[in-house]
């Protein structure tokens, strides 16, 4: 890769005329869109044209090629730059460049992977360079391809935490593929940043961190080009290049200005803007394809899946028959990857780590890190599962949503849910996670009850796409169901029922076992209730609900070790909603009891929490009997 | 506050017999609790046995006395160390000790503040320091009192982004209020850390965020005296004293081994322990109280509320409202505090920044040390209103959820909900935030459709418990309310009905308009719908959403500028369930509609993302001609 950086005065000027187009291009196609974010595009301007001319080698005719580059544009609102670079690059046309936030259109305010060419979503800020971090997991441990990630920072968006655990996790993975530019031209969206042109500031933090850095003029080409070169040599730890640029560069009015973020040149200045540019300009470049035609490395031979097994009766955690069902899973498909937050030997991560070491990364307590790098890897084609306690995954909520919009396929375990932990107390309980998780575009949300059920989720999970949300249970709970049975997702199993019930009582997870003790209860009192294992939360199970709800004269109670709102409850009350049109449920009228967590819990034993929250069986016996003094048709 | 330091002998026995009682009760405290974390306890003893004896002024009989220093655990869970030092101050028996973790026990395994000394919950990784920064900001900008802010921290949870920060805000503020205690005892959960002990490390990360930093033996009490000493002599700049420090110190078999973290010490093994600590000791000290008896400074005399006002007709975007009606509340309430991430001029929260700069708070892109701040600044009974887009409170979801575990007052406002944003594209569009903020305890969410309404509404939440989230809408809406009209939180506004209508159209914020155009359609055709404005989504006007559907023949339509899952839709369908016993509602059998966003969306303009999802009055037309068509009683 060692390049030798003979800048000729004709290359100089290339770079310039491009990195012109490219401010020209910024302008253009904002002030077509009427808004958008031209002044940030044009500071970086200089950087890009120099990348794409002599650095980044990427195959754009062959984006999954693995040999490419990758380039992340973390600063994501500095879109217009990205999108003019493709038309340099010469795949979109300057038509489709004035598109520009068009609806219906592929270049959207913020990129996203409907094109080809971008792998992940970005416009949350923070988010490029922990996502670099995790391609470059892929490219040096597991590829084993000498690709580099060009992470194009913005100056404010170090300001988030989530930038600073990329820093100490790239550094600890010593990722030389990784090279962050960070682009200071000083101005966030109100005023200026915290550091403003202190670069020096970024250098030595960066440096702190454990990388190597350069400090450059992001206007002077040669300079740019030196970083570059350097970085590309930099051995064992990854490079910040640290630009010092100017906002709005090359238009005068534009320059250095407060006040003139994420807005559009006006139809009436246009002109003279681009005219100080020098023009219009259609220059298009042949951006290099990488050297090396080489396939990633082999990460193992796929072994006949052997899922772990429990006997009827046993107790297991359905925490442990994750860890179990991720190891037989690790043997079985050499693409999973384990991530854990440090907390591997609750989630029982551990078990996949010890055996696929190789395939296995700790993330340490950075859980946006972690759900960045798993969104990493699957830019690389792996299948990344990531653990750490339900509570936790709630300190990257904007990096699932961000997944989504990525269209990642991510699985995500959250362990320890629900009062039913016990003695920790409710910094460890999560109780809101089947609401967030619910809430995530094209998302699976699975909540198993035993050790048979979940290993046969862990799998689905591995073929599943999008944000895939598994949520175990850190006490053992009985194994209720046979090795053989199957789950598949948008199913349930309804396992008690008769011909004579009166009502179906909803459960999942740790309230599954409640609701079967308090149907043994109440059988003995001559009561029948149907019981319905949920463990697919989301897709729910419409048709067994409705058929239930037609059985029981409408009769449910839904109980959950999760707060009121949002969780199994709502996806219920949703299977009997149309949506768009009118619904499609024909039965008696639903009398619904929502059993869930409503206080504050504290410390005890899962026993006294699950009563005092009154999702137990005795919640569930006064529930059931509740609804049948009500006379139904009231 | 500059104090010699003359250490004798005796003061440091003293110190020494302080800091193995400790010890000692943490290990009791766990072994009777037959969980919890001692050896995380014991590395910390030694600093905080000094801290109690010589350095921490708090006044235990009165913790709400403003000169009071304050004491962060941000690892929560040494929270048996904490509880033994209540038990040394004297104020907790050892019998209350022993409660530890039991059900029922104000000491719960991580601290919560049902406890009179613990300010914030702790236990989730990364939070203490956050708090510690908003208190500080509290300190020494509006109390203006001297007191200090010790945070002790653990050396794992330096992993988390968000220490990093509070790291670069607190020195942006220049806390040096704020002590940083950092127990380096190498060892997290399951292994190393990723710095070890490598405390030099540490340091110059500390320090490259502008830090004082102070290098120290944590058990050696004497460099411990020292460099409290001169932590608190340091000016302009916070400190973090970086302390080595061996997990479970003390005891031999627990020192520096790994696969003892959250483990109590067996029975057996317990009172050789003991022993070897030097056996039981019940030492009571006497915490020095604060010297000073001041009062925290004015903030400003209190004006009446003369809150904005919008002419019905005219068009307001509600993120105007709410910057209107906040700098309102400025002058009307001298302890509404306001902090933004760097959006202000979005969010508008710029217009109290403008006037009231000194109870305004710039946080940067760092959205979690800004719900952290909030926190830190109620806990001095400040108001705090935090302000981004709503997208972005995403990324400060656990900040939120312990938010409200530590009985937290905070006042959240999301602003560009929905798809309704237009052309920035979905990284920018909260859809899922009412289903997330809907899911935490003790939470108020509120969703205003024009600008008297949110004027109204923020008045409400300066007064409202809990965490309480504002909704607030990018483009400018028409007014439809009088000035007069109030708003009470738990309501709702019936705004369109008739004794011949057919159906009820619940919509808030934008959709509620589409909802009036679709009535103005429907009854040139001669059908009458209701339309509920359900401002207030938590609480939810239950009675009014009854009377509707009595009034409707249960037919509802809901329609939200959110995904499907948790929002409004979720909100109202709860209204009709029961909860623990049968449901209340009586009427016709309900027949929902919910229309909601289900597509990922693009860039566009409003209207034609509206129109596209299927949230606008075309969809509100067709949803009813839907139901109608539907014969009831199917």
């Amino acid at each position: 890769m060692k390049r030798k950086t003979m800048t000729t005065q004709e290359q100089l000027q290339q770079w310039h005329e491009l990195a012109q187009q490219l401010r020209v291009d910024s302008i253009r196609a904002t002030t077509a869109a009427s808004s958008g974010h031209p002044t940030s595009s044009m500071s970086a301007a200089d950087l890009m044209a120099v990348l794409m001319s002599n650095y980044l080698h990427y195959d754009f005719d062959n984006p999954d090629n693995p040999n490419n580059d990758r380039l992340i544009l973390s600063k994501g609102h500095a879109a217009p730059v990205l999108y003019a670079m493709y038309k340099a690059a010469g795949v979109i046309s300057d038509e489709e460049l004035m598109s520009l936030r068009q609806f219906g259109s592929r270049l959207q305010g913020h990129p996203v992977p409907v094109l080809p060419w971008v792998d992940v979503a970005t416009g949350s800020l923070g988010q490029g360079l922990p996502i670099g971090v995790g391609v470059g997991l892929a490219g040096k441990y597991l590829d084993k391809l000498p690709y580099h990630i060009w992470v194009l920072l913005g100056d404010s968006e170090t300001a988030e935490g989530s930038v600073w655990e990329a820093f100490e996790l790239a550094s600890h993975y010593s990722l030389d593929n990784l090279i962050a530019i960070i682009d200071v031209n000083r101005l966030g969206q109100r005023g200026e940043t915290m550091l403003g042109w202190n670069t020096q500031v970024y250098c030595d933090r960066a440096r702190a961190f454990g990388w190597h850095t350069i400090e450059i003029d992001g206007h002077n080409l040669e300079e740019i080009d030196r970083a570059y070169s350097e970085a590309i040599d930099t051995v064992d730890r990854p490079v910040a290049i640290v630009a010092r640029t100017v906002k709005g560069k090359g238009v005068a009015c534009l320059e250095n200005v407060n006040g003139w973020h994420g807005k559009a040149v006006k139809e009436d200045q246009v002109k003279d803007a681009i005219a100080e540019l020098g023009g219009e300009r259609h220059i298009t470049i042949q951006v290099q394809k990488p050297d090396e035609q080489a396939q990633r490395a082999s990460t193992g031979n796929a072994q006949p899946l052997q899922l772990p097994t429990y006997k009827e009766g046993e107790k297991v955690a359905t925490r442990k028959a994750y860890g179990d069902a991720l190891k037989a899973l690790g043997a079985a498909n050499p693409d999973v990857v384990v991530l854990d937050a440090e907390v591997s030997n609750s989630t029982y991560a551990e078990e996949f780590g010890e055996v696929y070491c190789d395939r296995y990364f700790e993330m340490f307590i950075a859980e946006q890190q972690m759900i960045a790098a798993a969104v990493g890897l699957q830019v690389r084609q792996y299948k990344p599962f990531a653990s750490t306690f339900a509570a936790f995954l709630s300190r990257a909520y904007d990096f699932v949503r961000m997944a989504a919009i990525s269209r990642a396929n991510i699985k995500l375990t959250g362990s320890h849910a629900g009062v039913s932990i016990g003695e920790d107390g409710p910094s460890q309980m999560a109780l809101e996670d089947l609401a967030a998780f619910q809430a995530v575009w094209s998302s699976t949300v699975l909540y198993p009850c035993d050790g048979n059920q979940t290993a046969k989720l862990v799998s689905e999970m591995a073929e599943r796409e999008g944000v895939v949300y598994l949520r175990t249970t850190r006490m053992a709970t009985p194994v209720i169901y046979s090795p053989d049975e199957e789950f598949p997702i948008g199913s349930s199993k309804v396992i008690r029922s008769s011909d004579r019930d009166q009502i179906t009582v909803i459960g999942a997870g740790v309230t599954l076992h409640e609701a079967l003790k308090a149907y043994d209860r109440l059988k003995n009192e001559g009561i029948t209730v149907r019981v319905i294992d949920a463990y697919s939360v989301k897709p729910i199970d419409v048709e067994t609900l409705h058929h239930a709800a037609q059985d029981t004269n409408g009769n449910l109670i839904i109980v959950e070790d999760h707060w009121m709102e949002g969780g199994l409850g709502a996806a219920v009350l949703e299977a009997f909603t149309g949506k768009e049109t009118a619904p499609n449920y024909e039965g008696p009228q639903l009398r619904v009891v929502q059993l869930a967590v409503r206080d504050m819990p504290g410390s005890g034993k899962p026993e006294e929490l699950l009563h005092a929250a009154k999702i137990d069986a005795d919640a569930i016996v006064e529930a059931v009997r509740s609804l049948l003094k009500q006379p139904v048709g009231v």
